[in-house]
């Protein structure tokens, strides 16, 4: 990690939590349609519908939402009532308001960064949700770019650095996913650097990476990085 | 315009059809949905509940169809049946998948311009749909960037010419909206020329334009566009 010219970090549950927020949704709207779908059920045709629809729908939480409506008429025999329906699309009206909550040490880390590296946001989900979840969780000022990308697939990853015009050896990733932030960019020539967070979403979930690969890091805290960086 | 060094290209309804979809998918819905609703007070509703959402749901089918939901839950008073839900869902789903039409003269003037000055297509709406319909027009191979933008107002426009590099008066951005390809550009000292579409969805109606700005153009046709940008 000699040349590292520009890092990218992931957002949701690298910079900020997010897939909790997820889960308890789940939990919510499963405790209020137990009288007509079984909880397991549900939410087993939750995550099947939701990955089913991503190729159409792509990332984030209208899409999420649209679909449980979908996977909610589809189990509930014409028997859900309406206003169960309704407190589905206000859930995910709440959740597009829920406040940010940023993760340990990035207050800390980031502006030690700022300066000496490009830095650039690099997250997959609505456009839109996003950029307010950056602009709320006061981080923008750190930030030289923002990616929001439909998907963060190797030819995803290569057109940023195109556009950022740099050599995959430049760069590093920091995230939380191994499939979406570490294994295309190690793919690539890049470096990712894995920080584990004690929830992964079940479509984000890979079987193994090869950890001898010269591109892979992996650290249990974010201030971990500032001396990966600096020794290396 | 003599310095132009950009040219900004508005997508649904000026490189492509977008409007009839949305007005065709209304009618379709009208009219499966009249046994509990009113055909009027639907399409207000529509209007008025989508437009409502935009600040959270932002532009994009996937917003509008959760929208429609909300919309019909309300007025359905508990009687529509769940397949006629599942029909609107359906609906949205047919919509993210329609077929490409461009517009007339698109694929004459942009082999024209390609070359000559940098090409953007500056767009609203859901990412991963406007990037879907970018591929299968076939016209990505004319344009040096995408700008998929939460909205369009001047402080988007501001970040766009920052991230390019350039004046104002180095840019100039065709469209079919006045409220939101011209208006903005023209305030912030860039060139807006005007194309109008045969519809416009009544939230980018605006009341007026000084039409004599020294920013602003019309044009009927987009090959018109060749000669003002040589002639001026």
């Amino acid at each position: 990690m000699k040349d590292i010219k520009v890092i990218g970090f992931d957002a949701d549950d690298t910079l900020w939590m997010c897939e909790p927020i997820f889960r308890n949704a789940e939990k919510e709207m499963a405790a209020m349609l137990s009288p007509w779908i079984d909880e397991d059920i549900l939410l087993e045709r939750i995550l099947a519908d939701h990955v089913a629809n991503i190729p159409m729908y792509g990332y984030g939480i209208k899409g999420y939402i649209l679909s449980i409506v979908e996977t909610v008429l589809d189990l509930g025999k014409g028997e859900v009532p309406h206003e169960v329906l309704n407190k589905i699309i206000a859930i995910g009206k709440r959740m597009l308001n829920e406040p940010v909550s940023l993760l340990k040490d990035v207050e800390q880390v980031l502006p030690k960064l700022k300066g000496k590296y490009k830095l650039v946001v690099a997250t997959k989900g609505d456009l839109l949700d996003q950029q307010r979840k950056l602009n709320a969780s006061g981080l923008s000022q750190y930030f030289d770019e923002v990616e929001i990308m439909s998907d963060k697939k190797p030819e995803n990853y290569r057109r940023m650095f195109n556009r950022l015009n740099i050599k995959p050896s430049e760069f590093v990733m920091v995230g939380n996913s191994l499939k979406s932030d570490i294994l295309p960019v190690i793919e690539l020539g890049a470096y990712g650097v894995h920080i584990p967070y004690h929830i992964t979403w079940a479509h984000e979930m890979v079987e193994s990476v090869d950890r001898y690969h010269p591109g892979f890091r992996e650290i249990e805290h974010l201030d971990e990085l500032i001396d990966m960086l600096e020794i290396e």
